[in-house]
Protein backbone atom coordinates (compact mmCIF):
# COMPACT_ATOMS: atom_id res chain seq x y z
CA UNK A 1 0.00 0.00 0.00
CA UNK A 2 1.35 3.25 -1.00
CA UNK A 3 -0.82 6.74 0.09
CA UNK A 4 -2.59 8.89 -2.51
CA UNK A 5 -4.00 12.29 -2.21
CA UNK A 6 -7.30 12.49 -3.62
CA UNK A 7 -9.40 15.91 -4.47
CA UNK A 8 -13.22 15.65 -4.83
CA UNK A 9 -15.33 18.19 -5.78
CA UNK A 10 -18.96 18.79 -6.44
CA UNK A 11 -20.53 21.22 -8.55
CA UNK A 12 -24.21 22.61 -9.48
CA UNK A 13 -24.84 24.62 -12.48
CA UNK A 14 -26.48 27.69 -12.67
CA UNK A 15 -30.36 27.68 -13.51
CA UNK A 16 -29.01 29.50 -17.17
CA UNK A 17 -26.31 27.53 -17.59
CA UNK A 18 -26.68 26.41 -21.31
CA UNK A 19 -25.78 22.85 -22.56
CA UNK A 20 -23.15 24.21 -25.19
CA UNK A 21 -21.73 26.23 -21.86
CA UNK A 22 -21.50 22.85 -19.62
CA UNK A 23 -20.25 20.68 -23.20
CA UNK A 24 -17.54 23.26 -23.15
CA UNK A 25 -16.80 23.13 -19.18
CA UNK A 26 -16.57 18.83 -19.58
CA UNK A 27 -14.51 19.18 -22.97
CA UNK A 28 -12.16 21.33 -20.53
CA UNK A 29 -11.80 19.08 -17.80
CA UNK A 30 -11.17 16.55 -19.84
CA UNK A 31 -8.21 18.05 -21.73
CA UNK A 32 -6.56 18.91 -18.38
CA UNK A 33 -4.70 15.64 -17.72
CA UNK A 34 -2.34 16.10 -20.86
CA UNK A 35 -1.58 19.34 -19.86
CA UNK A 36 -0.69 18.67 -16.27
CA UNK A 37 1.56 15.84 -15.64
CA UNK A 38 0.67 15.77 -11.83
CA UNK A 39 -2.45 13.84 -12.66
CA UNK A 40 -2.78 10.41 -11.89
CA UNK A 41 -6.00 9.59 -12.41
CA UNK A 42 -8.98 11.88 -13.03
CA UNK A 43 -12.44 10.67 -13.24
CA UNK A 44 -15.77 13.35 -13.86
CA UNK A 45 -19.35 13.35 -14.78
CA UNK A 46 -22.64 14.98 -14.42
CA UNK A 47 -24.87 13.47 -11.77
CA UNK A 48 -26.58 9.92 -12.86
CA UNK A 49 -30.35 11.53 -11.81
CA UNK A 50 -30.71 8.56 -9.08
CA UNK A 51 -31.54 10.98 -6.22
CA UNK A 52 -33.66 14.57 -6.78
CA UNK A 53 -31.31 15.89 -3.60
CA UNK A 54 -28.13 14.92 -5.88
CA UNK A 55 -26.02 17.74 -7.50
CA UNK A 56 -25.41 17.94 -10.73
CA UNK A 57 -21.68 17.09 -11.23
CA UNK A 58 -18.34 15.54 -9.47
CA UNK A 59 -14.68 15.19 -10.66
CA UNK A 60 -12.18 12.73 -8.34
CA UNK A 61 -8.51 13.55 -8.81
CA UNK A 62 -5.70 11.58 -7.96
CA UNK A 63 -2.12 12.33 -7.13
CA UNK A 64 0.92 11.16 -5.59
CA UNK A 65 0.72 13.57 -3.23
CA UNK A 66 -0.35 17.02 -1.45
CA UNK A 67 2.30 18.80 -3.52
CA UNK A 68 0.88 16.95 -6.75
CA UNK A 69 -2.72 18.17 -5.67
CA UNK A 70 -1.37 22.05 -5.39
CA UNK A 71 0.42 21.56 -9.00
CA UNK A 72 -2.74 21.05 -10.05
CA UNK A 73 -4.87 23.42 -8.27
CA UNK A 74 -2.58 26.19 -9.20
CA UNK A 75 -1.57 25.10 -13.02
CA UNK A 76 -2.19 28.08 -15.36
CA UNK A 77 -4.26 25.70 -17.49
CA UNK A 78 -6.76 24.98 -14.62
CA UNK A 79 -6.76 28.37 -13.08
CA UNK A 80 -7.58 29.70 -16.99
CA UNK A 81 -10.29 27.28 -17.07
CA UNK A 82 -11.83 28.02 -14.05
CA UNK A 83 -11.97 31.94 -14.54
CA UNK A 84 -13.12 31.65 -18.11
CA UNK A 85 -15.20 28.25 -18.77
CA UNK A 86 -16.23 27.08 -15.13
CA UNK A 87 -17.11 29.80 -12.98
CA UNK A 88 -19.72 31.03 -15.04
CA UNK A 89 -21.74 27.72 -15.21
CA UNK A 90 -21.57 27.08 -11.22
CA UNK A 91 -24.01 28.09 -8.23
CA UNK A 92 -22.27 26.25 -5.92
CA UNK A 93 -18.85 24.22 -5.21
CA UNK A 94 -18.18 21.54 -2.13
CA UNK A 95 -14.77 20.46 -2.04
CA UNK A 96 -12.80 17.84 -0.21
CA UNK A 97 -9.19 16.75 -0.33
CA UNK A 98 -8.02 13.36 1.61
CA UNK A 99 -4.97 11.12 1.90
CA UNK A 100 -5.85 7.24 1.56
CA UNK A 101 -3.78 3.73 0.89
CA UNK A 102 -4.21 2.77 -2.58
CA UNK B 1 -11.99 -0.04 -21.09
CA UNK B 2 -15.10 -0.54 -18.90
CA UNK B 3 -17.37 0.96 -17.49
CA UNK B 4 -17.62 1.77 -13.69
CA UNK B 5 -20.51 3.40 -11.26
CA UNK B 6 -18.54 5.86 -8.92
CA UNK B 7 -20.96 7.23 -5.87
CA UNK B 8 -19.57 10.32 -4.38
CA UNK B 9 -20.41 11.59 -0.95
CA UNK B 10 -19.70 14.78 1.13
CA UNK B 11 -20.18 15.80 4.80
CA UNK B 12 -20.09 18.53 7.05
CA UNK B 13 -19.65 17.07 10.77
CA UNK B 14 -22.50 18.98 13.26
CA UNK B 15 -20.75 21.25 15.51
CA UNK B 16 -21.60 19.24 18.99
CA UNK B 17 -20.20 16.15 17.10
CA UNK B 18 -18.14 14.64 19.43
CA UNK B 19 -14.65 13.23 18.46
CA UNK B 20 -15.71 10.26 19.53
CA UNK B 21 -19.02 10.50 17.36
CA UNK B 22 -16.64 10.94 14.37
CA UNK B 23 -14.24 8.07 14.83
CA UNK B 24 -17.48 6.00 15.19
CA UNK B 25 -19.12 7.18 11.96
CA UNK B 26 -15.38 6.37 9.80
CA UNK B 27 -15.18 2.57 11.88
CA UNK B 28 -18.41 2.24 10.51
CA UNK B 29 -17.81 3.00 7.23
CA UNK B 30 -14.74 1.02 7.44
CA UNK B 31 -16.30 -2.40 8.31
CA UNK B 32 -18.53 -1.58 4.46
CA UNK B 33 -16.32 -3.45 2.07
CA UNK B 34 -16.35 -6.64 4.20
CA UNK B 35 -20.35 -6.55 4.42
CA UNK B 36 -20.79 -5.71 1.11
CA UNK B 37 -19.76 -7.01 -1.75
CA UNK B 38 -20.65 -4.91 -4.29
CA UNK B 39 -17.91 -2.53 -3.19
CA UNK B 40 -15.14 -2.78 -5.67
CA UNK B 41 -13.04 0.45 -4.37
CA UNK B 42 -13.90 2.15 -1.10
CA UNK B 43 -11.78 5.39 -0.31
CA UNK B 44 -12.76 7.82 2.34
CA UNK B 45 -11.18 10.48 4.75
CA UNK B 46 -11.17 13.63 6.67
CA UNK B 47 -10.58 16.82 4.44
CA UNK B 48 -6.94 17.58 4.95
CA UNK B 49 -7.20 21.51 5.57
CA UNK B 50 -6.40 23.06 2.66
CA UNK B 51 -9.20 25.48 1.96
CA UNK B 52 -11.55 27.04 4.43
CA UNK B 53 -14.58 26.43 2.48
CA UNK B 54 -14.00 22.90 2.05
CA UNK B 55 -16.56 20.26 3.36
CA UNK B 56 -15.33 18.00 6.36
CA UNK B 57 -15.18 14.43 5.03
CA UNK B 58 -15.69 12.76 1.87
CA UNK B 59 -16.77 8.71 0.19
CA UNK B 60 -15.80 7.49 -2.99
CA UNK B 61 -17.19 3.84 -3.62
CA UNK B 62 -16.81 2.34 -6.77
CA UNK B 63 -18.91 -0.65 -8.32
CA UNK B 64 -19.44 -2.31 -11.45
CA UNK B 65 -22.81 -0.80 -12.57
CA UNK B 66 -25.69 1.14 -10.94
CA UNK B 67 -27.33 -2.16 -9.67
CA UNK B 68 -24.04 -2.13 -7.69
CA UNK B 69 -24.27 1.05 -6.06
CA UNK B 70 -28.23 0.22 -5.25
CA UNK B 71 -27.15 -2.74 -3.47
CA UNK B 72 -25.00 -0.58 -1.23
CA UNK B 73 -27.23 2.02 -0.80
CA UNK B 74 -29.83 -0.23 0.16
CA UNK B 75 -28.13 -3.04 2.10
CA UNK B 76 -29.05 -3.49 6.07
CA UNK B 77 -25.46 -2.39 6.77
CA UNK B 78 -25.65 0.69 5.55
CA UNK B 79 -28.82 1.84 6.31
CA UNK B 80 -28.30 1.21 9.75
CA UNK B 81 -25.07 3.02 10.10
CA UNK B 82 -26.60 5.67 8.07
CA UNK B 83 -29.39 5.54 11.10
CA UNK B 84 -27.37 5.64 14.07
CA UNK B 85 -24.50 6.55 13.45
CA UNK B 86 -24.14 8.90 10.49
CA UNK B 87 -26.76 10.93 10.52
CA UNK B 88 -26.33 12.06 14.05
CA UNK B 89 -23.48 13.77 13.58
CA UNK B 90 -23.74 15.19 9.95
CA UNK B 91 -25.21 18.83 9.33
CA UNK B 92 -25.02 18.59 5.67
CA UNK B 93 -24.36 15.69 2.91
CA UNK B 94 -24.19 16.31 -0.74
CA UNK B 95 -23.82 13.19 -3.15
CA UNK B 96 -23.23 12.42 -6.72
CA UNK B 97 -23.21 9.35 -8.94
CA UNK B 98 -21.81 8.84 -12.15
CA UNK B 99 -20.42 6.43 -14.76
CA UNK B 100 -17.11 6.58 -15.80
CA UNK B 101 -14.41 4.48 -18.27
CA UNK B 102 -11.76 2.93 -16.12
Amino acid sequence: MSAMFRHVAMFRWTADATEQAKAAAVAGLAGLPAEIGAIREYRFGPDAGLAETNWDFAIVADFDDEAGYLTYRDHESHQRLLANVLRPVISERAAVQYTFDA
